[in-house]
C-alpha cells in the first residue's frame, strides 16, 4: 500500500457564524473570526490517495490525473471565493476548516477511481489544520 | 549599518475594484481578484529596520519592542478584517498587494525611533510579493 | 474523526547525559550533545487533538482554547529555557527530543477534554523529529 | 512507541519510460516525464522508525547512526546520479517517486536494527509526495 | 518604487563540463555533477520587476502578466529539460546557477514593459541560490 | 555582478547580558534572553558573496569551497556550543543576533578570495533575522 500525495493552494474568504445562535453567542464562540465582513486565508490543500502500484505505469494514479481532479471538483469552485456565498457544496454549513474538509472529501470521494481516497488535509494557516479520513 | 527584520502573518480578505472604472473595466483588468464577494489571504509581512548597534544592549532595536509596535499600529487593525471596509488606513485606495505595503509604511514609518524604517515586505502568497523601501 | 493540529515553536536549551554513566560512555553516545555547556533548539511543537466535529460550533476543539491550553501547560515552562535545570515535568529524565515529546504528552493528557489527544510531534531540527501516540 | 523521522535531501535525474511499450504510449502516459534527455528533481527523503525508548540513551535509535545508514546505503547511491542508467537498486524498474520509495525501503528495511523501518516518505516536488510503509 | 516578485518552480537537468578543458580537469572542478549521465534539480526562480504604482489598476505590473511572460519565455522552455542538450538560450554555455540566472534575465529583460526587469534569482537547492542584477 | 548564497543550519545556545549594567538593568532590557541558564535557537546562516562570473568554471565561486570555508571558519565553532562561554570569537561581547553577524563578517571578509563576502544574514528564528553587509 502506498499513499500518493497532491497539493493544491487557494486563497478564499469566510465567515464563522452559526444562525441558530443568537449574534451574542456567536460572538462569544468564533470571537474574530465571527466579524461580519469576513475574513480570508491562503488555503494549504493536500489530497492523499492510498493504492497498490499499477505495474504498467509504476503509478497508483496519475499524479496529472489527481491535480485534474482537484482542479476541476474543488479549486475552481473555492478559489478566489467566498465560502458562506458561493461554494455550492458549503452551502447551509458553518465553514470552519474541519467542515470544509469533510465537504472536500465528499466531493472528491467518488471521483478518484484509482486507488481509493485516504484523507484530505487542509491547513487554514501555517499554526492551524485539519486532516480528515473519512467516515 | 544592520537590517532587523521582524516577520508576522496576519489574515484578511478584500476585493480588487477601482469605482472610477466600469463593472467591465474591472473585470478586465482584475479577473478573479473582482469578486465582489472578496476572498482573502494568509499576508506575511517582514518589517525591515535599519540602523546601527547599540553598544549597551547589543541590539539595533529591540525586537519585543517592534513586534509591539507592529502588532498595536498593523495586525491589531488588518487581521481578521477586510481591507476595502475596515481599515482606516485602507479607505478610498485600491488594496492591492504594493498599496497595503504602501500604506503600512506610512503607519510605521514615524513609530520606529531606533534606527530607521527600511523596507516594507508583503508576502499575498508563496508565489507573490511585494517589497516597498519608501519615498 | 478528524485531526486537529495546533503548531507552536519555542527556544530551549539542553545537554544529553546520562549520569548512571561515566564521562566517557557519555561521550561515546551523545557526541557533541554532551557539550557541558549545552547547547539549543528552536524546537517546533505539533499537538493533535482527534474528535468528531460538535455540530453547534464545527469544531472539534475551538483552536483558541487549544492554543491557550499548550501556552499554560507548555509553552510557558519551556520558552527561553534549560530542560535540564528549570523544567519541571524534566527533572531526572534524559532530555532527548523523545522523552521531551512523551513528557509533554504526560502533561496535556488529561487537560484536553473536547476530543483526545492523538499525538506529540516534536522536531528539534528541520531535519530531526519524533512522534509520540501515548501508550 | 515512537516514529523518529529523519530528514536527507538529495539531487537526482531520470526518465520514466516503460519499455514494453510503444514511444507514443509512452508519451501518452507520461508526457514530459518521458524526455528521453531526462530531467531532475531535488528529491526530499524522510526515514521513519519505530520503536521504544532505550532508557540508557532516551533514544529510541541514534539519529547520528541512522543518518550514517541512510548516507551509505542511500544518498551514496543516488545523490547526482541518474535512476535509469545508475543506481543498482533501480535498474529494470521504471523509476517513478512509487517505486523509488519501495526501492529505497528495500535497501534500509534490513539495515535498521535499533526499531523497526516504519515508513519511507519521498517528495518529488513542493507539491507531489509519496509514503510507503511496506508490504 | 516598488519590486514585484513572482516565483515560479520547474525540474530540470543539468551535467557541468568546460569543453576547452580535459576530463580530468573536469573533474577537478565540478566533482559530482562533471557526471554524464547528468544529474537534476527543482529549480525556484524568482523574478523581481521595480517601478512605481499604476493609479489606475494599484499594481506596478499585473503578476497574471508577468507569471504569464515567465511561463511562455522560460518555464515552456526549461521545464522537464536538459540544459546542455534542450534549452535554446543555453546552447554553448557551462549551465551553472549563475549562467543560467544570466541566460534568464537576457531571456526577460526585454519583455518586462510594465515597470523594469530588477533581478533573477535562482535557487539550485534550499542551500545555494544565485542572484542577478543585470549587467 | 551575482551574488551567491550559501546556506547552513547550526545549533547553539546563549545568553543576554551585559556586565557592566546591575542585575535588574539587565532583566528589564533582555526579559527572557536574560536567563541565568542560557536558552537556545537552530540558527540559519546564510552568506552571500558578491562577484563576477569566471569563464572558465562557470562560477562566481565553487560553492563547494564556500561551504568548506563556512564549516571550517564558523559552524565548527558554533555548532552545538554556547556564545558566551566557548566560542572564540564573541567572548567579551553581547550574543546578540546582531553581534554575532558581525563576529561571523570578521571571521570571514577575508577567507573569501574569489569574489567579496557581500553580507552574513543570520536567522535566530522564523520570525527574527538579521542582515549586516559590513562597513
Amino acid at each position: 500500500m502506498l499513499y500518493v500525495t497532491r497539493r493544491e493552494v487557494f486563497s478564499a474568504s469566510h465567515r464563522l457564524t452559526n444562525p441558530d445562535l443568537t449574534d451574542n453567542e456567536n460572538v462569544d464562540i468564533y470571537d474574530k473570526c465571527n466579524n461580519p465582513y469576513g475574513h480570508g486565508h491562503n488555503y494549504t490543500l493536500e489530497i492523499v490517495v492510498a493504492g497498490d502500484i499499477n505495474p504498467k505505469t509504476g503509478y497508483v494514479i496519475d499524479l496529472k490525473k489527481l491535480k485534474k481532479i482537484i482542479k476541476t471538483k474543488i479549486i475552481s469552485k473555492v478559489d478566489h471565493r467566498h465560502f458562506n456565498y458561493e461554494v455550492d457544496f458549503m452551502q447551509g454549513i458553518i465553514p470552519t476548516t474541519e467542515n470544509i474538509a469533510v465537504g472536500i472529501w465528499n466531493e472528491l470521494v467518488n471521483e478518484i477511481k484509482e486507488g481509493r481516497l485516504y484523507s484530505v488535509k487542509l491547513l487554514e494557516t501555517e499554526n492551524n489544520y485539519i486532516e480528515y479520513k473519512g467516515g
